[in-house]
């Protein structure tokens, strides 16, 4: 069964992005501090074609969390800073030519748009019937392999409320955001069963992976 | 130099009390499931004065936090259920005659008291001229031993806005409460300068110690 996994930064007061994200600060301000842990590795590196690089105990974390992925779900607010309909076709996501998933992409919109076919296998699939027909459709086109749920907080939220989501690996950060994106707002407690499987002691964070029933 | 320490139970959605607290649930509602982690504990019950229970990765967490403590400060709200002025002397703690303290335990209320002797060591002093007055008594009675800030979330926020804690050694718990007193609630950003010293991977929590600067 193809499973839908969330993995996700959140700040130790529950934030996974900053307040007022803009252009120039996508994950809001301060919110880019989440992922400092992550900026160093080799794994990181790679990712970008970049030499070098450390090897760390969130080096297994980060392989495993990619390792049996074959499609990726976002909201739009992730794809790109445009709101509202498209005005043309020129947004291209955050990640130029040749992005890091290498996978079918899923972006959920308000606004309808032709997939966008890019560089190394990815490929941004535009959804605008909901979030349900956005996890079908994902997880047919990962043939086998697990969904993996990107972020940001209001879609995840959304898929956590449904309880469609089936892991949960939170990578704890030591900083306190005070305002932004608070993941788990607006759940009612019993709607999820978490069970603690896997704690990662790492440079500067604390990866903790739940199962969700 | 005498420390303040916080430790603290924590749903991963960041509450540390349910809604509704009442006389029936101190902790409010889903509250007490924020300690389950812990009722089965060897330690747990030999400060109840009871035989048997488990030894597990939590229990030497458990001893480190009790080691080097001389005083405790407490809101009013976690002393007792009652609310304004003191109708008379009957209410004396949520814990019987002697409470699992044996040291100096400082009560933050907007209602003078006077000090209630308990049995076992547990003297409760009733402090109503604020945080830091709470805190500098706190430390004289301690006589050199740490503090333990032991909460609820409202006293706990205050001493963090005012950047009074000294390490915070929170034990996350896969638990969504939904609702209830949150933890680090209206701190501003960068109020705290956290460093993630230890991590413990226990039966059903995680516990994080971070060093405040």
């Amino acid at each position: 069964m193809s499973k839908l996994s969330l993995s996700i930064a959140m700040s130790l007061d529950g934030y996974v992005a900053g307040p007022d994200q803009s252009d120039e600060n996508p994950l809001g301000i301060g919110g880019m501090n989440l992922h400092e842990w992550f900026f160093p590795l080799k794994a990181f590196r790679e990712m970008h074609g970049e030499d070098g690089g450390e090897v760390n105990a969130s080096s297994a974390v980060v392989e495993e969390r990619w390792a049996n992925i074959g499609a990726t779900i976002m909201g739009r607010n992730m794809f790109g800073p445009v709101r509202g309909p498209w005005p043309d076709e020129s947004w291209r996501g955050w990640w130029g030519e040749d992005p890091p998933y290498h996978h079918p992409v899923f972006v959920l919109t308000h606004h309808a748009r032709e997939p966008l076919e890019m560089q190394g296998g990815t490929t941004f699939h535009f959804v605008s019937d909901g979030i349900e027909s956005a996890l079908a459709q994902a997880k047919d086109a990962a043939r086998g392999l697990d969904v993996s749920l990107a972020g940001g907080a209001s879609v995840v939220n959304q898929y956590l409320a449904a309880r469609l989501v089936d892991e949960i690996d939170v990578s704890i950060v030591p900083l306190i955001l005070g305002a932004g994106a608070r993941l788990f707002r607006g759940l009612d407690r019993g709607t999820l069963k978490l069970k603690q499987v896997r704690v990662v002691d790492a440079p500067g964070v604390t990866h903790i992976k739940y199962e969700v029933s």
